[in-house]
């Protein structure tokens, strides 16, 4: 891990070091897991897409009745001006991830707790997956329902996400974890959301039960700009088994190409073309080579 | 709130103020709430039945599969230290709450955060409820079902409790949240399990949908020496409202009666004979008048 | 049917022929299916349990938060009086139902309808189930979760028993349908609950997805009397199909017992020993032949 | 309420008093809330769509197998009739509701009772929306699945209704409920349907989950009319909560804004500027100021 | 039945006569249904849509995790060649069903036994429905959950399927199973998919909860090339009752109109316009006349 | 495997070498799994329990309704007959299985296909888990629910055995499984019934989920006679993680310990104390050291 103690994180209204960033066991964000967060990246240091970031964090509050005690476009500010404080720090690393979160604070009265931090984005743990795939789990844990909890909202009470991590190394320890909803359709990883590709058509299920990812949204665009036909529909495991290609979408690596579900390969070719074809539209639109970077800073040759 | 910052804690090998146990935002414990922990109380200052919640906590560990790193021996070791290093102050405040939390730490092979924190019990939250009634809310955010994360597990990862809490406050500004599970069941509330009397049976719901709730389990016994028949059974909200008794039993307060739930009036005098009998012979099962106790440290006159 | 336009019955405040009981449109007993009710009898013009009813009329009042103007025991008086000013009818008829309701009335602040009905009992319905055994059919339509209106309330929003009664007759013109709750366990018929015997058990539904029927019950109470172990338990359709004996328990006919469901015969003779054995220490009970009171006043030749 | 004692009603072949219409309690309409029923308006006293609501009415009661002895034709004709009957007085009320009911009758084999009430439209219990908006509230109290009574049938077995009206005046004296369907999803009101409008898109239920409503149908009409994208799609309540617009579409006041959701405001300003545009357009389509209308028959100064 | 005991069949690597096709007892096939299959047919002797086919048995065999030991084009030029070798029996019987199946063999780890099977079309079985309708019934057993089964697998474990089939005779001596979902919703018959026009828009399930149908995806083309909208979408019985027309989609008959739906007869005429508009382009396509055809090999005058 | 192909059989009527048992493709047993079965086993040669197969072969049966031809009392002879026609065989394989299955034969109408085998009891397949203990895993595919298929009958349709054996072998491959109902509890593996011991008190699922074992009953029959405590109750992995002990009850092992489930080591020592204290108890009750007799078999030296 690239150490990031000394970067500049704001919290509560000041700007330390991350290492003087601690939360008191007593904080509703710990006690009971009562806070919300985002995650965005930099390209070439520019926030990417951190309206779209702002206004789900506001949407994750909005649900949980979270007064943060900043408005929309102060929390942007916020975000902006944590990521220049760090600047100094990207040639070293690359580019960077935005955490802002938000706890109820000591009581359920608050005052919020109100963090966001900036750190290195973590290219070594996905830049391998470029170019051997990662390995997807369908894992037996299953995803929230909204009537326990919305998946629509982004926070820190993932219990069930640690056990499906550790479901999935039980399987393959490369394995990454796809999770079913109650009723056996496909929801999404621990953090990145679900595509497949058959016969042509790019899916992806609907964001009923899932976390209606940026990084999603984007790919749904990148689709659509290049012809590409999408549905957003009710998907099982014999979808992603039986489908062309598989990959995830997600905030640093953007796109994921899996070569193996659960033991069995997937689909023909490794990375599928249709992946490709994304992967390099998207990486035309931040004006940065998404793999090269990837491979670049975790010291990987291509 | 009785400040507690002074007070000693164990925190991961050594014994700090509580002031300076302090979890940072990569920690698993908070990142995604992957930690397991118990709530005791001290009668006159002597842990009770800590050898069950150290039991407890265990099976919690091993579920999540954390590795705190100590024996159960060692841990009840260290919760009974951390309860003498504090005992000079039981005076002022009557008794203790022994808590103990165990984070996978800052990545999924650890090493485990481990925390024993000892807190003045906070009477004033609870003793108004043995002479006018704790009012419960059946609230509609749903319980864990046990594919999702298991409900006898004792963790943070409570974002459900946080939402029944906000709703039972929607109906009675004192409401304290009944939760359900997805098959309507009544469950328990948000560290506490439900009692109910009825035609002179004391019912509560079964351990499938529930913590196993180390008070409910000596409510229990208690009532067994009392000859009460008992049965652990699904119940609904018809049960709760048609009740002649409902209460609640929790750590520190032991037995909480309600007089309300969804602003029905629960039977007929208040609190019912049955739940009286039970308080006293809890009292003389711990030596120490709990209701008297809890009236004069919240300084209330009986 | 016995013609009963002309017997007396309570209608808000005042005694009037049935003929003159009539419900308009507007009231929401009719508009919304707002009104709880229950439905006893006379066992030579004595009101059986007629406590258990009033008790469970008012469960199901609290539970609606219908205010009937009321107390349990003004009801009661009404119900023994309302028998009373009809007994010099009974010699015809045999003995009667008692039917009280209470509708919340024109608007949701009220006042409620409440009316009793007095009638002839309809020995003619059931008598020949005796000899021939009655006819049950597991229909599709489901009975109601808690969680959209429980079932241990007594009301008129019925709908469902309407499409299971029609399911049945599909099936067998004779059928009388018996319904699976949402999980597929056995529940109830409309106005009866279920009861088998198996290797000298008898079974039924707990209480959870059914009415709390007072016939079931006294079913109970004689059976215990009788030495015979009962279980209440989650049943399902496979129990039923290998039973040894199924019966109904209903407030006219007491015990229905079965020869036939979904076309499958039950058991070995009919009806079986366990089935009779209740039979007859439930006529001792009440001090009537059941059976042959029946087939008399339906014309039968036992 | 405006009294309408003396309208003239369709009632099983005659033309009667409305204060005439009773049904008495042996009628399964009442026994079982074994009826279905409509519910149209007039705009300057033409019925509106009155072909869809006699199809769905149908619908209804081929469902339930209930045979009402009339064409849809005849059906039709008695409702323009009834109106006709009533018309002289119009100019006191300003239009009508029209409310046809079938029910069973006295026993399965019938004969229906067959019902036509015309009344005053009661714009007194609207009309104040337009100004402050309606609040919706998300009750806990679920709607029917389908395998217990289709939602897309209309009829008077609506006891978890009344529960859902309870519960929503628990949370806000004012509040409208809003119900979720087993699965979590929104469904509708209590007569009525749910639209939102996110990113200027407008969202509502499918009709797998509620009742084909006519007023929602027009209002998915007029939309298309206007070029905006209506989406059907499961909801959840994250969707309300962070919508920019809510509504209600409903028979008499046609399209009611919501100005809050369980608490929480809605949107920015209000009403929303789709609403409106909604409204104007429908205003336009009926040749009646919907608004105006409304204010002036509730007495209510714009 | 047409005696097809001498018709020449693939088994395990050898050319056969049919009445040599045998599976041991303890071949998994037989012992737990581990067998996947698929059904095509002929017209004019020629094989149609037999990529199709094949497809879908490799997306069965890869969801079963079972080795046919054989290509996809070596699966295919079998069945071809299975074809030719009985096609000197073709003018008797018309045409022919062609049933590939591969069990697992008699050990977890295989040796696959594989099949593939060639036999004369049934049309006695179907030939009537296109005169008279076909009966359908909504039955109460109900078809697989994804997370037990995925129903996009074609396989022999069918002991569901068997229940359906008698209960829908125990409604009707013809009637021909639809089943639901575990949430009520429409999926398909036992071995066909199921269609309904309403308001002008042709209407079937998603393929989330039935078999991906080859006759289905056909059927949605000739649609498409028609004009005729197509909606794929969750449907209830409802659905169906309320429908103008109703028909499967099944291999040997192509389309069969409905009639009658759980005694309630469906839509005006029979058949209907848009099911008689798909045949006739169905027969177009493929250079047949379906009906006729069926009827001829049937001995049914038209 | 001992090979038994040149054991006797009854097959239809006749006694054939088991090689000569073959069921074509179009009997339903093998085209739908339209089969029931039983599986047996002998102690000394003589069948143990013989009569409560027996019964459960005909609850299936008439579950199914499928029609034998033979009476349960001529089944049972056979089956007595099938063992002593093969006992010669006995010296060399220590003791058998019986397995009798019918099939409904090759049309809804039958005439059934009826078989019962005798085989060499498979010691090696079982032995060394009296030594080392099996290890369970806890799959993802789910059980039947009774409303699809009653996991009560024995039959062959388990396409969701065969994934479950799959799945178990990708977490271990000595994995067996273990499954859960839809609702998230322990039912039962592919062929043998879950046991815990917790606290001294043996726990295993009710049988509203599972099969009805034989083996199963004895276990609790014998737990009887020793005195402890026995409940049938719902059971989560929580349950099975944190047991004492855990075992299966199967015909041909009787009780299998198990030292492992999901990665994690059940209990204290190894085998528990209870599980010794049944299976001892268990040897006596038959007359056969079975332990003794397995590695025996088996060719382990204890």
């Amino acid at each position: 891990m690239k150490d990031y103690q000394d970067y500049t994180s704001y919290f509560n209204g000041e700007w330390v070091p991350y290492s003087q960033v601690m939360v008191p066991p007593h904080d509703r964000g710990f006690e009971v897991a009562d806070v919300v967060f985002d995650q965005g990246r930099t390209f070439n240091g520019v926030p990417f897409r951190l309206e779209d970031h702002i206004s789900r964090l506001y949407r994750s509050l909005k649900y949980m009745r979270i007064d943060s005690g900043l408005s929309p476009q102060e929390m942007t500010e916020i975000c902006q001006e944590a990521v220049q404080r760090n600047d100094h720090r990207r040639s070293e690393v690359g580019d960077f991830n935005i955490n802002p979160f938000v706890t109820r604070g000591p009581s359920i009265e608050g005052p919020a707790t109100v963090c966001v931090i900036v750190k290195p984005l973590a290219f070594y743990t996905f830049a391998r997956f470029y170019i051997d795939g990662a390995h997807g789990v369908i894992v037996k844990t299953r995803s929230y329902s909204s009537d326990i909890m919305d998946p629509k909202v982004k926070h820190h009470s993932r219990a069930n996400f640690v056990l499906a991590e550790l479901e999935a190394r039980d399987i393959d320890p490369d394995g990454l974890p796809i999770m079913l909803d109650l009723g056996g359709n496909i929801t999404e990883g621990i953090g990145y959301n679900v595509f497949l590709v058959k016969d042509g058509v790019l899916k992806t299920p609907t964001d009923r039960n899932v976390l209606q990812g940026v990084s999603r949204k984007v790919v749904i665009e990148i689709a659509g700009n290049l012809g590409i036909p999408v549905s957003e529909e009710d998907l099982q495991p014999y979808d992603i088994y039986t489908a062309d290609e598989v990959f995830f979408s997600r905030t640093s690596p953007r796109i994921v190409p899996l070569s193996k579900v659960d033991t069995r390969p997937i689909g023909g070719q490794f990375p599928g073309p249709i992946t490709q074809h994304l992967l390099a539209a998207h990486s035309e639109m931040v004006g940065v080579d998404i793999v090269d970077q990837a491979l670049h800073y975790a010291g990987i040759e291509a």
